[in-house]
């Protein structure tokens, strides 16, 4: 048996899968500001998933940056953990093998192997949630580059000069397309437009916007929201044309929840792929939405297992 | 002994080298627009080179798009050439194993292997010629990906709507920073600035202005081709940072004419990678100016040395 633990930026899903990363048991906690209370909480999770089982491992998936080899977490948005050795003390603690990667690596490992990209040897995984995050399958292995940070496209400029990102530079993907960044558009959009729909499936409340609610308005043809979305298509549609003229993969495999969106993320994000991209790299790679219902869980599963003890 | 052909938009090189990719003989042929004249040339020379050695294969380096399966180079820029099988041509005159790969890719196999990155395994090697080539170079050997299509940097988009390209899309990266775009923005700038030196140095023609006038007059301190390089320097920066936030390599290798700007070029260019790349990859990637004369024939010889017969 295994322990995987998904840490994401609002609540923290503790699973307990076999070698086969099937789950059997699923557990979530709230992902505190506070690292200590934070590792209480996780560590009475552990403690009772593995009470009457003989677990072998735990992965750890959590939003870079993080080093993989000594453990460290470096920092996590919305959270005030700074440089925490959570590989070492999670080790300490119970005495087990414990890994840390990428949440997006280990999402794309997941999909690799039980999801969307079964068939497939290699395949760039991408997630557009309040952030953009990404990693790339090679051979069906996680191919880490040399400083562990490979398939950073959240920070890809595509916009040189553009709006401000949460990483101090202008014209991020992650500044343009993340689920935060379409919240925002749509709040400045709304101010010219106060009678679109956006604001009043927001309750007329211009903070209460969120990515949902503008797809849920694109959904009901609003023009503003297919203004605002269009755009973020656009540079999305930039941004993974790019990653593909590089790095050439089969597939790209889109998660998070903006790609709950569905076809109204997938038809209009083939069309630019295919203009913006490089004709037979593009040709040779199929955009599809990931299929696991949670991709990191299930990729830290198998990283648990497949690592030698 | 292995033969090494490297076409190149105006001059195709012909080498004779060992299976250590040293060149024993080396000869220079024009790349002709029509491909027959063109091959009456290069048959005489591989005939010549091949007349009392031993020659086990022939690597052929040729700008893409291409087809190293079937060894069919689709077009190529400058040139009236359209889906010539070379490989089969000559395969079928000399019977012997002829290898085609893309050039930028063998020129980074041969910085590898014998130049810049001797001592790395993962590097990126960048040509900023008349066009931008690239090629990903992983555990020493190229890494292709799925269509033989990865490290198409040239035509990554880093300035939506910016300048058009000549491969019909706009803002690409050969658009803004290769030798024929640098050549083309200073033609523009010397309209509004007549007494710039860019202008005199090229013999008050405009239409004589090239890259390489706009870094002999850089060298003199010229005002406007400050500018021009300030601005090549800027995209090329945030194209490169966008590849090592991809692909996290250790070493970026720039070849092709503009690199001969040497400083001028690998200063700002450091500063600007710093600036907008994802830190810990660019703090773990040196970029280095490439090493050995001619990359690709090196990597052409190596590639047809390594090759199964």
């Amino acid at each position: 048996m295994f322990i995987a633990v998904d840490i994401g930026g609002t609540k923290t899903e503790v699973a307990l899968g076999d070698k086969k990363a099937r789950v059997l048991r699923t557990k979530i906690i709230p992902t505190k500001a506070d690292f200590t209370p934070f590792l209480v909480s996780l560590f009475s999770i552990i403690a009772d998933f593995s009470r009457d089982k003989k677990i072998k491992g735990i992965s750890i998936a959590a939003p870079g940056p993080l080093d993989p080899q000594s453990g460290t977490i470096f920092s996590s948005p919305n959270l005030r953990w700074r440089n925490v050795c959570i590989k070492k003390i999670v080790e300490e603690r119970f005495n087990l093998p414990v890994l840390l990667e990428n949440d997006a690596n280990l999402a794309g490992l997941g999909e690799s192997i039980c999801g969307a990209g079964k068939d497939v040897s290699s395949l760039f995984y991408l997630t557009v949630s309040t952030g953009i995050g990404g990693g790339f399958i090679l051979d069906k292995e996680i191919y880490q580059g040399v400083s562990f940070d490979a398939g950073e496209i959240g920070h890809t400029v595509v916009l040189p000069d553009g709006p401000l990102c949460n990483c101090g530079k202008r014209g991020c993907l992650e500044a343009l397309c993340s689920g935060r960044a379409i919240a925002k558009k749509a709040r400045q959009a709304v101010r010219k437009h106060p009678h679109s729909l956006i604001l009043r499936l927001a309750g007329k409340r211009r903070e209460a916007i969120t990515a949902q609610i503008v797809v849920e308005a694109l959904r009901q043809n609003d023009k503003l929201a297919q203004q605002v979305w269009q755009e973020v298509c656009y540079f999305l549609g930039i941004g993974i044309a790019n990653m593909i003229n590089l790095v050439n993969p089969e597939m790209v495999v889109i998660g998070g929840g903006v790609s709950k969106a569905g076809v109204l993320l997938f038809k209009p994000l083939r069309k630019i792929v295919r203009e913006m991209g490089w004709e037979r790299a593009v040709n040779s790679c199929r955009i599809v939405k990931a299929k696991l219902k949670n991709s990191g869980i299930v990729g830290a599963l198998i990283y648990a297992s497949r690592s030698p003890r």
